[in-house]
């Protein structure tokens, strides 16, 4: 089958073989997503060798539970072993011994097939399309937010960056009716956000200290410095991007300012599948290109232009 | 009167003036406690004119409210505003416009006399000794733990760190029934938590990512590199110390493993009354010397020696 194969940071379409694994379901990709962390793997900031992709809906092929077969579905990006500590404890994206989908040791998305354990599948209500269910992975993250965070109605809450995660994590933060504003640099970043009811503030106008919530999505080290100079004393920053390298941070001023700082990654499912379906999630304003696997190089190459939003592949 | 006076880096024992201030209640120091901040201070991390302290048992001597008058008070340190946001919502020891008793704006408790607002004044119980008394700052800053974070009894806990502040954290821990175990490089660290109950660890025994809440009061480098590893996935890192310049850490870590990094500083004072009245907390081993105030600068030195647990000033 064809395939985008990731190599010493090398990307390349090539031929792999089907993939098979016992126990596993087969799942043909019907549509997948070129997220932040591919760009990141293919800059070699993780060692990563294999079929790229984690973001899809695709369609069980084979399975040994045979009402599997047909059903269209997403699935859970950790495979976990079930019996290390974090797993024995209710914190399964944490497994110890995890394998993850197209990130660390198992062959990904963007691909004509992909194989998953059942237990990593759900699936897709029929009045969640394509386009919106591939989406359901980076809504999980965004709602790990509220997993870990209570954020009450009346807060005061910053979103600091409007990219591909941002806009969900925009989403799903005004669902909770809380006062959100967003920092978005973009004017298609803005677009959206104003057509999604998320007022937008210029960096300019923020006064430091002064939000009960700050949520940091650039990834970049200024991303951070402005979503930690404007988180109040007692306030939390949810830091919902990894970075290339280490931050340096005063560390005595978040003691002083009893800063709490949360580190957020992997999702609910369950949740995400349940808002899309509910039409309170629509991710489609972000799709900026679909391509078919065969031009995943120039997918990529657009993905990683500034600015650029979400970028899908179909696999035929 | 007698003041241990700061400037400019220099620390001296010379006169000055009986502080006055209107509305203030007037206060004659019975004991104070030298801390690790006093320490701070004087290398000049921070810059300080005045009277050093802040740790204290006294007598009220005037007072606008003359049922003040007589009686053994310890005193919170922060004199707030209570006008501007933080104050209104709450959170007064994050007052905008606070002054910290001999550490920003006033002058402090090692001398004859300070003052204070009588809204910052709390009566000490008669059962507890001028010894006990004066640790119901830091022990307030101990308890602050307990105030941000839920300590379930069955939680693997850490304290890394086991000075002044550290032995009255272990002992606040000790309380929530947690599996608790603390790394003390003295021996009369160990030997003073051992007194407890508390039981200690080697460093090179410390499992990484095990424990589900670490606690770290070093205010070193090395130290907050320890405490970080021992976190376990979704676990909590309370930082109860300030550092020299800024730390450097790998965020993207503390985001795939979701770690909550809580800063932590000054705490209620009630509790820590109840504490030391009931017997809970007894602080008095923690005791390494007793100076007077004109051998000030002896005591600082003495404070100052790796390993010296809580050195009291008397001002008679």
């Amino acid at each position: 089958m064809q395939a985008l194969w990731l190599e010493e940071k090398a990307l390349q379409v090539r031929e792999v073989p089907e993939p098979q694994k016992p126990g596993e379901a087969l799942i043909r990709i019907r549509v997948a997503g070129i997220c932040s962390t591919d760009l990141e793997l293919v800059k070699g900031y993780y060692p990563f060798t294999g079929v790229l992709g984690h973001e899809f809906v695709g369609e069980v092929m084979q399975c040994d539970e045979p009402n599997w077969v047909g059903q269209r579905v997403v699935g859970e990006i950790n495979v976990t072993c079930g019996v290390c500590e974090s797993c024995l404890h209710g914190r399964p994206t944490h497994c110890e011994n995890r394998s993850v989908l197209g990130i660390s040791n198992r062959d990904g998305v963007f691909a004509e097939y992909t194989t998953l354990p059942v237990a990593n599948l759900h699936r897709v209500p029929e009045e969640v399309p394509d386009e919106m269910a591939v989406f359901t992975e980076p809504l999980a993250a965004a709602l790990e937010i509220l997993e870990q965070v209570h954020i009450q109605p009346g807060e005061r809450v910053l979103l600091v960056g409007a990219g591909r995660l941002g806009q969900l994590i925009a989403q799903v933060l005004a669902l909770t009716g809380c006062d959100l504003r967003a920092v978005a640099r973009h004017a298609r970043q803005q677009e959206l956000l104003g057509a999604r009811g998320v007022r937008t503030i210029d960096e300019g106008d923020l006064q430091p200290g002064r939000w009960d919530l700050v949520v940091e999505a650039t990834g970049s080290p200024a991303g951070f410095e402005l979503a930690r100079r404007c988180v109040r004393p007692r306030g939390t920053l949810v830091m919902k991007s990894t970075y290339q390298g280490d931050l340096t941070l005063n560390m005595s001023a978040i003691v002083v300012d009893e800063v709490t700082i949360v580190g957020s990654r992997c999702g609910p499912f369950a949740p995400a599948l349940r808002l899309l379906a509910r039409g309170e999630i629509d991710p489609r304003g972000l799709v900026a290109a679909e391509h078919r696997l065969a031009e995943g190089l120039k997918a990529f190459e657009q993905a990683a232009a500034p600015g650029t939003l979400k970028v899908l592949l179909t696999s035929s």
